[in-house]
Parts: structure tokens; C-alpha cells; sequence
């Protein structure tokens, strides 16, 4: 691993605290990949590192998904799946992962030109679904997620070597501001933070439900949010965030009513697949971190 | 105790789910009390059971309140003082007691015809206060407060008789919809939602830190939601919101750098004295519910 390390630009899981480093790469990388996205959303999501989108499921195909989250939550054995996580305290199933494989509904949503072609856009190139899986957020007792860069977790536990995914949450509930909904820094996604501790073994059968390695420093938070602020995604069912892999978000817990439930999926660029971890001893399983590279959706001419 | 429960309009801590109950008294009390609250911001609170103040204090109070928590927080003894409460996980102090009585700045903002007006406006009688605390959320570890009415505790453990009481949150730091605002449910406070349970004894040295008794059900909560819908507190330092002691609130997480803190005052009418608990084998302590009536402020002509 001492090589790799060297040239490692986001050393993290350190035992001391590191300083921010700038990001190297590009948020939107130039190619002629065409899409469904105008310039002025491009050099928005370039700026601030999310972009969100109205209306990319019609009220009909919201309840044609959530028949099929039910389908998946209810399902025999779901819950000796490995791939399925249940909530820490009340034992709920809070994620099921690598449902673009499990659900024939989901693989073509990933696939769809709305989808994947916004996808290709932005990382300019063909992508592959590097991860995907539903997120369900019970009513009165949802726990929310700590600040995190997913970036951080790839790159240390996958072996993701660049910042050139993107992820994209599609709602099939209404997000209010307050039924726990993800909180993003605007502009953040220009800082890695090195986080500091060692990952242990298996990291992800704990880090899934609550993440202990891996975690920003609340200085290093405390900058982000003097610097960029924060802001919440709302909006209807229906409608969709995508943000870039370095996104520094984190979500509150959801007393209310309300609950919540969305499709998640993960687009890395195929020009920048999987290697060894850069700071795990063993690289986390296939239904985290997929690598089978194929491209998905239209392929480019070029 | 039989005797007044079966006068009792609202029954509540019994062993089996009873059904809500309407509201027997008015929101806004009929009385010739004048004071700064317009006609409209009356209809207003009458309708919905809360109403804000922008700019209740100016920046230079607002830092002058600000240091006084400070001096409470941090004096000697404290965390020692039974009128302090700590925050059940991390240690940190959460609130403090009968403020009105150790800070001189706080009781004569509690007098101050700002507050003490708009509260005897409401009630439509003299005031006195019920109960006064300042309140931390801290940043990162907040974990917020989950839906109660406060009627219902101060009606059942201090014997308070009828709705005619009024809180005054005033925010000492920005309230956004993310940093674990108060929620309320507007037009909640006309219904009554008797809650299941024996009180134990010395309930409230666990209840103030984290209610397990005297806690709505989730169906009454849900058909609540449902008919009234959930709305949020945000303001700068120095906005406050008064609300109605039956009113439905609660609130999430705090998971982001910004803490919170306020000023935290409860005016009960001086016609509304306390009594026995209605459902607790004995009242709690002066420093959470005062049996000194002595009316503040300003009092009425009449």
C-alpha cells in the first residue's frame, strides 16, 4: 500500500489531523457528452455542487415505485439479506442496496436518458452504477445521518481514485425542511477533508447504520459552514437532487409524521473505475462498490 | 384525588387511548387589556395558536442576553443546582430553572411590557410567571425535544386548572429550518390529546430531559398532522414566538455547527391559579411550576 499512498492526493483515516486539501479535478469535466441539462444548471452544480430536479418522475411512475419499495422492504428474507441495513434502534430496514440488480423497475430508471444521460453530462464520459440502493426514513423516529463526504468512504474504503462521480436521490415523498431531508454546504465539494482514525475491518457493517470512522472534524464543519452555509433539499415527490461525490451533506432526525423514502444511485465515470483501497485493508463488498464496470445507458460516439 | 377527576375536562396519563378532546376556553381570553398586539396578529394567534415577534430585542440586547446565559451557564455550582438540567448523553448543560429569580436582567425582561403586555393581552387578566428557563442546544449533538402539549404536563403534574396560560420563546441565535426549530402544528391547541401512562413519582427528573410519559400517540399525532399540517420557528437573534400552553410542538435534531439558545417564559393567568396535579401523586417543585401568584408587569385597571 506504500506506493499507492505516495501519490495519494486525499490521504485520509489518518492518526492525526490533516488540513483541507483543494480539489484538483474538474465538478463538470468537459467532453461532448449532450444531455438534458442547460448551461446555466451545469455551471450552477459547478459552483455549488448539487443541482435538483423537478418533475423527473410523473405523480403516476411515484406510485408505481413506491409499489416496487414495498415489494423489495417486504420481501421474504430481506432482512437476513446481507444487503439489507436495519435501523440501529428500532430495528427497521433503513436501506436495501444493489437494487438496480434486484429490481427490473430500477435498472431501467438507472438506465433511463433522463437519468443516466444527466449523469454522462456532467462526469464527460460513458458511467457504470457504482452503487445503488433505497433509503427509507421512518416517521417520529428517523435517526438522520452525520456530515460526510461520500468521497472520503470511496476513496479510502473502495479504491475510487478521483472525484468524477456523481449521486443522484430521486423522492418518492415529500422532503420538507423538517422531516430530516439532506442538508448540503454549497461550494464544499472544492475542500476534501482528511478524516482521522483507522478504518477497521468489515467497516461498513457498522458505518451503514452509524458512521464512527470517517467522520469530519467539527472544526473542519465548523469552516465549511461559516464559508459555504447550509442548504436543504426540498420538494414534492417526484423531484431529484444530484450532487457530486465530494458533497459535504448530512441529514437531521424525523419526529414527525412524515416519512421518507427515496432511490438512490451512484454514476462513476468509466475513466475512473475501482483500484485497491487507499485506506482499508480489504476493499468493502460488490453490493457497496460494484466492479463491474459496463456501461450504462447511451453509450458516446466518441 | 376522585373527587376532581371527575370534574376534570381533561383527563389524561390513563391506562387505555382516549379519544381527543375539544378545547372548552378561548385562545385569546376576552378582557379590556391593551398592549402592543394588533387586532389581526390576535385573529392570527387565535387561529393557529402561536404568533412571532421580528425584533423583539435589538443586536446590542441580543449580545447583552447572550452573555448573562453565559454567566449562568458557566457559574460555579452550577451543574450541581437541581434547577439545571443536563443533556442526557453528552453531559451538556441543556437548561436552567427559574431564571426569572437568579438573573435580574431576566426578570425585568419578563416584566417588561414588550412581553408582560402581550401576554396579559392574550390571557385578557393579570399574569404571573408559571415557569422561566434559558434553553442550549448545542451544535452537532443536539437532540432535540419530541411532540408534547405543555398543558398537558403542567395539567397533570402542577394541577394547572384551564388553557389560559401563554410561552415566550425569544432566540438569542438564528433559528433555521435546520439547526432544530421548534415545530408546532397550527390550529393543534384546540384539541387535547389525552396521553396513556401512570405519572411515576418524581417524573420530571427524567421528563426534562427525555419525556416517556405524557407523550401523544402516533395515531393522534398522524390525524393531527394530517388535518393541521407542521410549521417551523426560523428568525434571526431577537425574533421570538409566543404560543398557547396547549399547543402541539416539538423538535428535531441538531446535527449542524450553528447552537441555539433562548429565553424561555411562561405567563399563566392570575385567574388560573394552580391547584392540586389532576394526575400526579404529588406537584413538582417551585422552580419548575411557581406557586407564587404574584402578578407582573403592568397591572390592569379593571
Amino acid at each position: 500500500m506504500t506506493a499507492t499512498r505516495t501519490e495519494d492526493r486525499y490521504l485520509t483515516r489518518t492518526p492525526d489531523e490533516a488540513a483541507l486539501v483543494s480539489r484538483s479535478e474538474p465538478v463538470v469535466w468537459p467532453g461532448a457528452v449532450k444531455g438534458p441539462l442547460d448551461d446555466t444548471t451545469l455551471e450552477s452544480y459547478d459552483s455549488k455542487g448539487f443541482l435538483t430536479v423537478d418533475d423527473l418522475l410523473t405523480p403516476e411512475e411515484v406510485l408505481a415505485y413506491r409499489h416496487e419499495l414495498d415489494r423489495l422492504r417486504t420481501g421474504e428474507a430481506v432482512r437476513e439479506d446481507e444487503r439489507t441495513i436495519v435501523e440501529k434502534r428500532s430495528n427497521e430496514v433503513r436501506s436495501i442496496f444493489e437494487v438496480h440488480r434486484t429490481s427490473e423497475m430500477i435498472a431501467k430508471l438507472a438506465a433511463d436518458p433522463c437519468v443516466a444521460d444527466r449523469a454522462r453530462q456532467i462526469l464527460g464520459s460513458d458511467v457504470y452504477v457504482h452503487q445503488s440502493r433505497v433509503n427509507f426514513m421512518p416517521s417520529f423516529t428517523g435517526t438522520g445521518f452525520y456530515w460526510h463526504s461520500d468521497f472520503e468512504t470511496w476513496h479510502a474504503e473502495d479504491g475510487m481514485p478521483s472525484m468524477r462521480a456523481v449521486s443522484i436521490s430521486i423522492a418518492l415523498t415529500d422532503n420538507f425542511p423538517f422531516n430530516g431531508g439532506l442538508m448540503l454546504m454549497p461550494g464544499a465539494h472544492r475542500s476534501f477533508v482528511p478524516c482521522t482514525g483507522e478504518t477497521p475491518d468489515d467497516h461498513y457493517k457498522e458505518s451503514l447504520k452509524e458512521q464512527e470512522v470517517g467522520v469530519p472534524s467539527r472544526s473542519a464543519l465548523t469552516a465549511l459552514a461559516a464559508e459555504h452555509g447550509i442548504e436543504q433539499f426540498t420538494g414534492p415527490a417526484g423531484s431529484a437532487l444530484m450532487f457530486d461525490s465530494n458533497s459535504m451533506h448530512g441529514s437531521g432526525s424525523n419526529i414527525t409524521p412524515f416519512a421518507r423514502s427515496n432511490i438512490f444511485l451512484v454514476f462513476n465515470s468509466v475513466e475512473n473505475t475501482l483500484v485497491e483501497p487507499f485506506a482499508a485493508a480489504s476493499p468493502r463488498p460488490d453490493f457497496i462498490a460494484s466492479r463491474d464496470f459496463t456501461p450504462i445507458g447511451g453509450i458516446s460516439d466518441s
